[in-house]
């Protein structure tokens, strides 16, 4: 790979995520021989080109693809199969490509499958995001500091791995992790897709919108992410289900554990408890 | 009353919220007639005066008490109530009481009860606090735009209630909400008592204190209320915990149903759901 500070970097899929790493990699001064976007949305890749976020815009992959030493994938699992399979051809040779779904497992092994043998897939999770979804929200997508998982393939170019850590550090991640895709789907079932879906049920289990003059803050921050994009996270929940709903029956049973010491009015198994979970808890470095 | 400008005011417990109030108090510019606490803490106290968040301090209640006006309890429900039932001899003629605590239905019918007939006891809770606790933290407690519940008793005489409401307001708190002892309990067991227990839940199920390394916010916001303070918590939850009980079973329900949906892989179901979802938190002010 040329350098970073030298490539032509296009972008498919201008929503939130598309558009926070458009601006990142402008922000950073990268992507000097070109910062492409391509996406479905004509007003959106207007607006990007109005901002100065990207240098140009593609209404079709067939024409940016060739034109890209780096492609980031900025779409939903689904869609990202989808475009693999039909635009697979039309990369440049030696194009790295990355993506930023937050299921892995199925994306891992249809690219250990049918990748070109030519260029090379480093499957990518930035966990950041915003309850805002879409491009109009780019901004508020903060990179500082946020944990980016990698799960590299087998087949992964060791200079393309270093190129796209090196590129997520200088974007303004912190810790970069790199683990399997199976990892990542049980890990990422209990940090965000659990919470997501508890966050989900407190608000579907309460009709009452101005229960929040009860709000003091934990409330408020359980149910942030309730502002969920649903057709996303009905793909992610869907596609990672097997983890998840492992995840969901670890937590019920903890749940079970508390709500019986409560029952029993238990006071010293309670205390005792909740003593374990703040001590748990303080060692988490978050 | 006399203007709240011209008022003495005892705190009694300086922990997080005791701190909060005089720290608040000075700011303000109010109880210019002194602001006295006391505490069991010596080291407190005069942690406190050193500050300047207070004028006076006092080891035993009986020699602060007849000197104030107004006086906020800052102590766990058990405390007080056993404080009132001690103290209560020592209290000024004509002292308006009110309280900070977070399950208020037997606080309110004590006081409806036992108080002595010339002085007043408005029940409240300021739904503010810091997962980091005791006086040295009070700073980091703010007030500004929070919610303050009252649940006044029959009794109340209706100056000392609008005594109080201006008090809160040059406090900084925002929404304030009167209601009776038994909907806050209802209310506040679904938007912090239930929340409480959930973070606790979540990290009483997983012992991996390194997951975090695949935290990416949600994570993070659902859990940083698992910093409690276990036996204040402990109390309150076996305090309400017919009211919480309730909630947790009514929370519970909807986490069955989005189980049921993705266990299904119900993609409409699923979808439609968490479109519901976020237009209800979007209609939620928080």
């Amino acid at each position: 790979m040329k350098p970073i500070e030298t490539c032509a970097v296009g972008i498919v899929g201008l929503g939130l995520m598309g558009g926070a790493f458009a601006k990142g990699l402008r922000r950073a001064g990268l992507a000097g021989a070109g910062l492409f976007a391509c996406d479905k949305d004509a007003a959106v890749l207007a607006a990007a080109l109005a901002a100065g976020d990207i240098d140009r815009a593609f209404r079709s992959p067939e024409t940016m693809l060739p034109r890209c030493n780096l492609v980031i994938l900025c779409v939903n699992p689904s869609t990202l199969l989808r475009f693999m399979g039909r635009f697979m051809d039309d990369f440049a040779p030696d194009t790295l490509i990355t993506d930023i779904a937050g299921v892995k497992s199925a994306i891992a092994a249809a690219m250990e499958r049918d990748l070109r043998p030519d260029i090379d897939f480093i499957p990518g999770h930035p966990m950041a995001g915003s309850e805002k979804g879409g491009y109009a929200h780019a901004a508020s997508c903060d990179f500082r500091g946020r944990n980016y998982i990698l799960t590299p393939l087998r087949r992964n170019k060791p200079e393309n791995l270093a190129f796209l850590k090196d590129l997520i550090a200088r974007l303004g991640f912190g810790r970069i992790t790199e683990t399997t895709a199976a990892a990542h789907d049980r890990n990422v079932a209990f940090t965000s897709q659990l919470s997501h879906v508890i966050a989900a049920a407190l608000i579907d289990c309460e009709t009452d919108v101005s229960i929040t003059r009860f709000g003091g803050g934990s409330f408020e921050d359980l149910t942030r992410i309730a502002m969920l994009n649903a057709p996303m996270w009905t793909e992610i929940f869907l596609e990672n289900r097997r983890e998840l709903l492992d995840r969901i029956r670890q937590f019920r049973g903890s749940l079970d554990r508390l709500e019986d010491l409560i029952r029993k009015e238990d006071s010293e198994g309670l205390e005792r408890t909740l003593q374990n979970v703040r001590e748990r808890r303080s060692r988490m470095t978050c």
